[in-house]
């Protein structure tokens, strides 16, 4: 078979951008012969030209100079790997006005700006690959797309950010605080200097938004996903939920009903601890789809770092080179939710079980108090544990799992609670989230 | 988008050709607003054309004559989901010479025919697709070819009889034997009437020969593969390796070390407790797949079934008429093993660790005995457990690991030991596979 040359224009030339350079420089071989497609590196652009990478480039390929790409008609695939939101969108616009296809792991920019550049792209019969978006080399994009296009998909459970779930395993696992694993993490790299985006489970959202609209065939916007994150996660919370056989992880989750009705949330959430999701641990991602030929299908594998992010890219390279991704992304009938059968919900008509803890005082007529005020709001307890002993504000922890209750009703319920006398600090409220069995 | 129809042919109507005809006959709006393609089921040919099956397909739709299929130029896909080696193969060919493209979920014509097949559909320009022949619902075929392809695939591990995997599962949670085990088994359907391509290994051989052909490149002929099936594990080794830390697995595994050695071999396989493959339970599948880029990676699904095959034929399907299959197809270069740069081993060269179980006779000496046959054997031990208490015909269990030894060492030492006259029945050998972490 012919090898056929594929000319790659890499701009953003940071770590992910070191580990394509890296795959396409010393395998090329290898990848030629596996796909017939010889793989060159024509440029890299980066306005840092001069810091040292992990990948030593033949002379005159970094550059800081973007037109070395727009202006060469022989370099067919652009590879957006600058990230955020504001020249990332015009770095891609310019790309596939210049004939380029587009490969990117820029989910912010996807999901902010998606059915913008999705339009331009299909304008100028051009496509957008995005496998690395999400999930870093966790295929989750082609199966959604093309795996599971038979199925029509009621439920998925992600774990889509690798710096909350190191964070959250190692509180589990060490019983340390938020502030000292967060701190561990950035040490090792785990975590970014500014991790705001991470832990308050906006990164997370802008995953969910891309993987939701290829699983329900929708338009997202971030507007439409409920955003909650780890910051406020207390290390007594995990341990109480843990005693009651949970773990907590931030999940990503897309759910739709038999009428159509559609949720999308980010927040900690407690799961149980025999689901193939709990002991999914470290900076390690995992997505659980249920579509209703398939039944539970479940990816596993690193959600992030230079050659797993860098393995991805390269996949879409390849498919893009092989011109799959121009027919799949042609194919992509992402509708605004008005003109497809979803119908997005507010997450306070979510049925949704709980894990309360409450600060009690410890005198009598306590427990008739707030369990007064969770029967008023038509919550129903599934489960109680108030232990024996005593904080120094003279308060003790009662925990309580509740039965499926409306969102609305919880939020009230713990409002009112929060205005008993005899309950000391805040009310302590976190989703349990019941995976379906296999 | 305009859409594009689909005509499709089935051959071989029985439990999945029933549920992509299902899927076909109740999705195709949806599958069409999701890929603009018109999915239309042209004919069902089965030689029984009265037997009830779970969809009723509208009237002429199901016929005896193949030559509905092959005759009618409009029907561009045919599906092979006959299984066997026998007239499939003939069908299969058929097809390709009648200008059809192929989809097929079997995995023992492709294990044993696969280059035949390949070439021809390469010299008649169409494609194989056969995403359904391995872990049914789980795109593990094309995670290997596509997903993966920037990687060079280093282990990988897989669960991919569901009834082995069921059998095992219920001996190890209910310390049930295998008789009564794989009683049940056929009872639930999880088991054939004649399960013995399943439970002697043969089944996983087809599908790691197809497996480790996308992942190394080569053409994997089933003589390359060393199978040992399950049919003689006692619930006696899985406890007492459970004691030991282990679960007992039916793996099937395709394993290069850095000077492109490539061993192949399904065994039953003791793996640590902790591996996320241990957890696996009943008729469940899935794959570990550790590549030098991405890392681990690990699918899991249902790996049989009606309904999660039918899904990956039709994900298959629509792949094809998007023309993505046949560009894949095109590309895939399995060269003979002579021709690739893997180096096929044979098992006996192989370095494993083993789980060994000997009946002693309770009496002095009897360690210094075996211990002596091992040391001269080179192998050196990890750990050994004697309980006390003994059978009726005066033996106790004495449960040994070893550290990584040459397999033909173990199977010298475990002949010699045989002979000892303070050894009563046969050495109970089974290997210990040591999974990577993550």
């Amino acid at each position: 078979m012919a090898e056929k040359p594929v000319k790659i224009g890499i701009v953003g030339f940071g770590t992910v951008g070191a580990g394509v350079a890296k795959i396409i420089l010393e395998k090329a071989d290898t990848i030629a012969a596996k796909t017939g497609l010889r793989l060159q590196l024509a440029c890299a652009v980066d306005l840092d030209t001069t810091s040292q990478r992990p990948v030593t480039l033949p002379d005159g390929i970094l550059t800081d100079d973007i037109n070395r790409l727009l202006d060469d008609d022989s370099i067919s695939i652009g590879l957006e790997l600058v990230g955020g939101t504001t020249i990332a969108k015009d770095i891609q616009l310019k790309m596939i006005t210049a004939g380029k296809d587009v490969v990117t792991a820029n989910k912010a920019l996807l999901a902010e700006y998606g059915s913008e550049l999705f339009a331009a792209a299909h304008k100028n019969n051009r496509c957008i690959a995005f496998e690395a978006s999400c999930a870093g080399s966790i295929p989750i994009v082609s199966a959604l797309r093309t795996s599971l296009a038979a199925n029509n998909i009621q439920a998925m459970y992600g774990i889509l950010n690798g710096t909350c779930n190191y964070i959250l395993t190692n509180m589990t696992e060490k019983g340390a605080d938020f502030d000292t694993v967060l701190k561990e993490a950035q040490q090792k790299g785990y975590a970014e200097a500014d991790p705001t985006l991470d832990i308050n489970g906006g990164d997370s959202a802008h995953k969910l938004a891309i993987l939701s609209s290829l699983a329900f065939g929708c338009q997202i916007s971030l507007d439409d996903i409920y955003v909650k994150g780890i910051e406020a996660i207390s290390r007594d919370d995990i341990r109480f939920g843990g005693e009651m056989g949970y773990v907590l992880k931030l999940l990503a989750i897309g759910q739709k009903d038999i009428d159509n009705n559609v949720w999308l949330r980010v927040h900690p959430s407690f799961i149980k601890n025999s689901d193939r999701l709990a002991s999914v641990g470290g900076p390690f991602n995992a997505v659980s789809v249920f579509g209703d030929a398939a039944g539970h299908l479940m990816l596993y594998g690193r959600g992030a770092g230079m050659m797993p992010t860098a393995s991805a890219v390269v996949a879409d390279i390849i498919d893009v080179a092989l011109g799959n991704s121009a027919t799949t992304f042609k194919s992509l009938n992402l509708k605004p939710p008005a003109q497809c059968n979803c119908l997005i919900q507010k997450i306070d008509t979510l049925q949704s079980r709980f894990y309360i803890r409450l600060m009690c005082k410890d005198r009598p007529g306590v427990i008739a108090q707030w369990s007064k005020v969770l029967a008023n709001n038509k919550i129903s307890i599934s489960g109680a544990i108030q232990r024996e002993g005593r904080t120094p504000d003279n308060t003790v922890p009662v925990v309580i799992s509740t039965h499926p209750s409306p969102e609305k009703n919880v939020a009230a319920a713990v409002e009112d609670m929060a205005k008993l006398e005899s309950i000391g600090a805040k009310p302590v409220c976190i989703r349990i989230v019941d995976i379906p069995e296999d």
